[in-house]
């Protein structure tokens, strides 16, 4: 049997009669114009950058404070209604979609950064700050936030919060959740609680941050976030390093790390990606076959030219065909065009695109990588590869037809995973489980760890009205 | 009303026929040399390096594996014994002490190192490796685990993961939990589960290695674990400032972060801790009054030797006397053994101490320090502060003559709590809450995260046999 892809699935709506008495409640707990549920609004809270399919929310909220989105959430559980909370709607595994209907709850009116020290380098931030307008306000007081998701420029914090969001500075600096320090969080029952902390260090009580971080929307939604930051390093070195083969790039790749040099980013863009994407931000060498992103940075100039020589070296002895090194920051910024439009040029090869964030342990990269190429070829499909692979974490793309294809691409996704998890890798390097990988999750971990996590859900959300249909495989069928 | 201090408490026993029941039935699961009630070790088990109180357990077990931890809490659970994890018991806060008697569980013998890997940059243990064996052998390879908690000559990984341990190199590197990946975990209930991911990144399902690290062994306790590791520096660079007072020098050190450096250590020893420790492993130059030791590393020498004179520059604009560099190891290890003394040189001063680790936002430093002196001096208390200034986490130390001040020691813990939390800070930084400060944790946690705390307890320990009367306060007084 074949199995629905995602965007193909449907999900039990909620009755007329529901919605419209949860529209009065939401108009009298919140102003009318905080509630909508025009068709243009639906529709376009009804996707998301997953592809994983359209489900348009009945009402539409926008809260502007932490009382606000309490008396949301407690409306809805008085009512019986879904809720779903969503930032910019710039996620990779549908985790924002109200795939059951009912209120998209929208953080995107909460967008004050609210403070930041400089002594303590730290910052307080509302969840729907744009990640990329943090980065610049910090960066102008000499501060830095490392976690780079690819939608900088347009994702939310609460979205890197729910999604523990990482990016290509993980491989040097980590994800999101190492700079959550504290949160105000609003439980799926409406509580609000303050966890965490303000102090660098902290070990008072369990570790709730740690938990609702990556959480996906399920446990609560955060409304204030306290990050920690670092100084700023003073020196950025970049170096675009080309290969003929995606195999020698991944090799050299590894190489680099196994001599003890931790560069800030290490990118890799397979054949595909590099077609994909070439002559739009950046024209890469002709004859390139892959590309490598290698990016240093730290306060010593001479420090990071001689990380990048030694690095160079390495991938030279392992066969890269050229070096350039970005003189400029319009050259930088170039390089990072590129790569960051790796994913939207590749919707222009073929009409279908299905993602997939593998991570598997840094030393198996070629050999993933190669058997993610003899795949494609013995199924008939595009695949294409690119991302972290410093830290092992690819982005493994399939690109198909239409519909029509369904079977193949079932097939080669369940090939895929499975690779994966036999090599001791996960089905999520940093997108999350959400609505697109969520009948996957099975393959890597045990019925005892679902059960357990699926009533640590239940824990939070006895009836289960936050986010339903997310991250943890239908019990009914696994 | 003056509440008893910790090592004053009581707490119900098990009846002798319920621990007839245990010792029979373990001696059935695990082996005869594996179940001790001899009175010497009850003893060696009954305490810690918390000061809090001696509290023997009546049965000690020592099993070997995951499924032997399994069987234990298994009987321990269906005879309704209450049990204990412990590892080399070198906890500050008195999370291995069994309170109410019961099952000591002793992961000492569960001690080998499973695998390092070189490509991966990851290793895996068992709970019972000294922290310092495990140091040395990822540097025999190249590697480095950066968590360095002051016991890692004798800690167990297993005590670390439970406390979350930190250390001075938390400053550059982060504590404990960054570095867990992966867990092999016995619930209370006995199920055995594997947690967490063997890749550097991964975010499938809810993040319950970070729910885990910190739980001080009232989730449950890890019996494997698999860790990520850093590339070791190639050089460190090691400074001792010398003060005439530590306010000055606690200025210092906020000055050093605010200009953009980030070392890997910056620890401060008051006028107190660097009076008793002084002549023991290291003599300070006369007239010292505070010390300040301040470690930097990388891979280029030079990078460090500008970092370490910007770092001086500042401290001698700042009012330090006195700048040695460490020339050699041996050197370097003297100023170590010397802070590392301090806990243990207190000691010597006055009969009781009492040790608070309190963190404190960094910028707040010098006016904490500031304050402790000044309650000191008003109460008529010995105070000695010293630790890991860097980020905020001090370790205050109440010095006392014996049990007739105790009012006077309530007094001047309490005191030094609020001032801590007022400024935004948390009553431990990195020791625990445990037994020790258990009746505290209510002035930094609200009633409803406390009580959110209680809960999950109970949904993983629904008995509460694991570890019972940690952490949170009796919701009966609190």
């Amino acid at each position: 049997m074949t199995a629905p892809l995602p965007f193909e699935k449907t999900f039990p709506r909620v009755e007329p009669e529901r919605l419209e008495r949860a529209f009065t409640a939401l108009t009298e707990v919140l102003s009318p114009g905080q509630v909508r549920r025009d068709e243009d609004t639906r529709q376009q809270y009804s996707r998301d950058e997953s592809d994983s399919g359209v489900f348009p929310p009945d009402l539409i909220v926008f809260p502007e404070s932490a009382e606000q989105v309490s008396a949301v959430f407690k409306t809805c559980q008085a009512l019986g209604v879904p809720f779903t909370p969503c930032g910019a709607r710039s996620g990779k595994s549908g985790g924002s979609l109200p795939l059951r209907g009912g209120v998209a709850v929208s953080l995107e009116r909460m967008n004050r950064i609210r403070s930041i020290s400089v002594e303590d380098l730290t910052a307080v931030v509302e969840p729907g700050v744009i990640t990329g307008d943090l980065m610049k306000a910090v960066e102008a007081v000499g501060l830095f936030y490392p976690p780079d998701p690819n939608s900088w420029q347009f994702c939310t914090m609460g979205g890197n919060i729910a999604e523990n969001a990482g990016g290509p500075r993980a491989l040097k600096y980590g994800v999101t959740r190492d700079y959550v320090i504290g949160l105000e969080w609003v439980t799926p029952t409406g509580e609000i609680l303050q966890v965490g902390r303000r102090t660098i260090k902290g070990v008072a009580g369990y570790d709730l941050v740690g938990l609702f971080v990556g959480s996906e929307g399920t446990l609560g939604v955060a409304t204030e976030i306290t990050l920690q930051l670092i100084p700023k390093p003073k020196h950025v070195m970049t170096a675009l390093i080309i290969f003929d083969s995606v195999l020698t790039a991944a090799r050299a790749v590894s190489a680099v790390l196994a001599a003890g040099v931790l560069p800030r980013t290490l990118e890799l863009i397979d054949d595909v990606a590099l077609r994909a994407v070439d002559g739009k931000a950046f024209h890469f060498p002709a004859g390139a076959g892959s590309a490598v992103i290698l990016e240093v940075d730290g306060n010593v100039e001479e420090g990071l030219l001689a990380e990048l020589a030694q690095a160079g070296e390495i991938c030279e002895r392992l066969g890269a065909t050229q070096t350039l090194v970005a003189q400029n920051e319009e050259q930088r910024e170039k390089l990072w065009s590129a790569r960051r439009g790796v994913s939207t040029a590749l919707r222009t090869l073929k009409p279908y695109k299905l993602s997939e964030d593998i991570a598997v342990p840094r030393s198996r990269i070629p050999e993933i990588i190669e058997k993610l190429k003899a795949m494609g070829t013995e199924l008939g499909l595009m695949v294409a590869t690119y991302g972290h692979a410093g830290d092992g974490n690819l982005h493994a793309n399939i690109l198909y037809e239409g519909p029509h294809q369904r079977a193949l691409v079932e097939t080669a996704i369940r090939r895929m995973l499975e690779m994966t998890v036999q090599m001791g890798g996960t089905i999520t390097g940093e997108h999350g489980v959400g609505h697109a990988k969520r009948d996957y999750l099975a393959m890597e971990q045990s019925p005892a760890v679902l059960e357990l996590q699926r009533r640590l859900k239940t824990f939070f959300d006895p009836a289960g009205l936050l986010n339903p249909e997310k991250m943890f495989p239908d019990p009914k069928r696994f």
